[in-house]
């Protein structure tokens, strides 16, 4: 599929700066959103494994990305391998990290010139990925939601999303949010409502930062009003991303998104996830062989830098939620639509075959 | 009905101390909670006007019991009519707390001592119709799920619940907290999940600590962590509050209630709704009636001193959301069970007839 690439929108999360031999990688720092915008400039890797590790720079296609970079600067110091290894450490459980830093040892002569060919491979790679992804979810929207004949700025597409599965997250526009650059820069009127995503708050931090910085017409709600805003009959499509997506489709994502699910499906409004191909095991047969993570107790009563809750109190903070195959309308990755969704069509789509 | 009143757990919201001369009201600081327990002492009616006035103490029916005893300190002072009069300026919007004040204006001659009588009563009044909704939640909860032969500290009876409808809101035990007071007293092993609540956090501040303070084996989730909770089939019953209920039995609360009430709908877990019948506003035909407050952006954005979002963004923050009729399982007031929850069931015991 040929389609006109969209330029990234706002600051750019991870760029190259300068040549092979001298330049660095300039990561933005996203523990600073969404009130400061501030980069990090990464000449040693050191720097970038610390940039990893504190969630500077988070997503699984970003890190992968950015540890590609990193094996670059390790390079200019004559340190290929032991910037590759020690890079791997930074988040041991990123399937993508992996992935990117075996990719670059793959690379000869590991020189910096060819390896930061190799990193900008992956960089492009991931932006045609997610533009790939925003092609066919939006193909599939216009199927779904006929267009006005008109393009109407009262009446403008309006997607639900949540957590952050945007350019903050990828090396390209995003996975969740690429139908809505994509329909914006073609002139579309769109307007997209962001679950603040507790408790980390990447809703409000990231996704309505980097969408208004994209110009997009974004309004922040907390996770409790998703349910009145689509009673309200604002919404069009809900969409978000995914962790983990098993062989029947069943998809683990941000812990809420299956309540969005289940709205949704009680208020006749397609629910899609999009996701490269990366995020599906096929290993895991549905949704009950994803572990579910238990996530801290201070995220919940310690979560704005005030103790909101009282000292003693016992919490429950599971990390993500899994979403049954049934209430997905459809799972958009970059290889194309699955829909129904069930295991037949994920393979069809993702199979080890393809 | 005859039951054993349940004493009130935890730090008292509201307590005449000293005789009705010299005497003077503690009102709990629940602007403090949970991280300080404070009592204001109220000697003058001014302090009473401003204790309403930023919430220290709040709650329709803790209103109107506080304003009542703000008539006998006025009273004290030899100016009841014009305490009366200012005191009902406090909180526009709050309907217990005319009628609390006119109720006092009705009392003959208007002594300290005839006015704390009354006030009193208005006070023991509301601890038992929380006691009556309690009882009757119980009773409802005991047919929908059967108690176990023994206890079973193991599998408590489980219930869910959002923003505060308890003891802190009322003159007793609360009333969507009155059945697990109740069952809590009489040795069943209960569990409680709470709902943050967001914006405002009642749930996290408010609930969590007096369940807690009562000694009930009490869990902080964020609101989008429900459907989990549901889904891993931990809840018995889903019970809520409500601020206005339709002649349809279509029910306003908190935002963040309706969501709840669909995945409730979904997980096949009754959805009960806890009110005094002085909460129906048999004039509203349905909930397209009830009018939906907006909230100040800076609930979501600044919600706890701290800048979440970016600066510019819009939001959209409705204060309540409405559970039409045929998603809740029953209402429960004092008078009875509305159930099925239709205008027929909801006249036959709330009507005006009755």
């Amino acid at each position: 599929m040929a389609s006109t690439p969209v330029p990234i929108p706002g600051p750019r999360n991870i760029e190259w700066v300068g040549d092979a031999d001298t330049g660095y990688l300039r990561l933005l720092d996203q523990t600073r959103l969404p009130n400061e915008v501030v980069y990090l400039d990464c000449r040693d890797v050191q720097t970038v494994w610390d940039a990893i590790k504190r969630l500077s720079v988070r997503g699984a296609p970003a890190i992968g990305v950015a540890a590609a970079f990193g094996c670059v600067i390790g390079a200019q110091q004559g340190a290929f391998d032991k910037a590759a290894e020690h890079l791997a450490t930074s988040r041991p459980t990123a399937v993508n990290l992996f992935w990117a830093i075996d990719r670059m040892k793959c690379v000869t002569p590991s020189t910096p010139e060819k390896l930061l060919d190799e990193a900008i491979a992956i960089h492009a790679e991931d932006a045609e990925m997610c533009q790939r992804i925003g092609e066919h979810a939006l193909g599939l929207i216009k199927q779904l939601i006929p267009e006005p004949p008109t393009p109407n700025p009262k009446s403008p597409l309006t997607f639900l999303t949540h957590c952050n599965a945007g350019a903050l997250a990828t090396g390209g526009i995003g996975t969740a949010t690429s139908p809505m650059y994509l329909a914006h820069q073609r002139g579309q009127p769109v307007r997209v409502f962001a679950d603040e995503t507790r408790p980390l708050l990447q809703g409000a931090r990231l996704t309505a930062f980097e969408l208004g910085a994209g110009g997009l017409n974004v309004t922040l709600i907390c996770d409790g009003m998703a349910g009145q805003v689509l009673r309200e009959g604002k919404v069009d499509v809900v969409i978000t991303g995914a962790d983990r997506i098993a062989d029947n489709g069943d998809a683990a994502n941000k812990i809420g998104t299956y309540p969005l699910a289940v709205l949704a499906d009680y208020h006749n409004v397609p629910f899609l996830v999009a996701a490269p191909s990366s995020t599906f095991d096929l290993s895991a047969p549905d949704g009950g062989a994803i572990p579910i993570e238990q996530r801290a107790a201070e995220e919940i009563t310690e979560g704005f830098g005030t103790r909101t809750a009282p000292q003693d109190v016992q919490t429950y903070s599971p990390a993500f939620d899994v979403t049954p195959a049934k209430l997905i309308t459809a799972i958009i990755t970059e290889r194309g639509v699955i829909r129904p969704v069930d295991a037949e069509h994920v393979r069809s789509i993702v199979g080890p075959e393809k």
